[in-house]
């Protein structure tokens, strides 16, 4: 079975996110009325597993193993079977 | 009223995604039967606006602006209300 994944990966709470900041002041500089912006990483896995259950486990294990630095991030995934 | 969306910025399909390439690579040689991997942009923003149709066209003008390159990205986004 084929399975596709939207890995979203951002900076925990309490790290600061430079990006973030300076994307907020740059819309803020064009009138806009922005309180916060909180800049993150995405990935798009395409992947093949026998089951839902084997594919979450495999999707959680590449999160951990290479996808995020479970130090510093968060992630959280969507998961969806295709054809 | 207070709205929070999450914007997703990725390459135009046709573009080549070596970031993406790279971390199929590394997946692959993990042993996961991975057979594409396409990495994005993600961007958390919390901005003040009106009605829901002047959040989203307020939305829609910041992307074309300032967080995507129209000629290379395509861009989605999920808007709700916050207190």
């Amino acid at each position: 079975m084929k399975y596709h994944a939207k890995v979203y990966v951002s900076l925990k709470k309490g790290y600061s996110d430079p990006e973030g900041e300076a994307t907020a002041s740059a819309l803020q500089g064009l009138g806009y009325s922005v309180l916060e912006v909180r800049s993150s990483k995405a990935y798009e896995v395409s992947f093949e597993a026998e089951t839902r259950e084997e594919a979450e486990a495999a999707l959680d294990e590449m999160c951990r193993r290479l996808l995020t630095n479970p130090t510093k991030d968060d992630y959280s995934f969507e998961l969806s079977e295709t054809r």
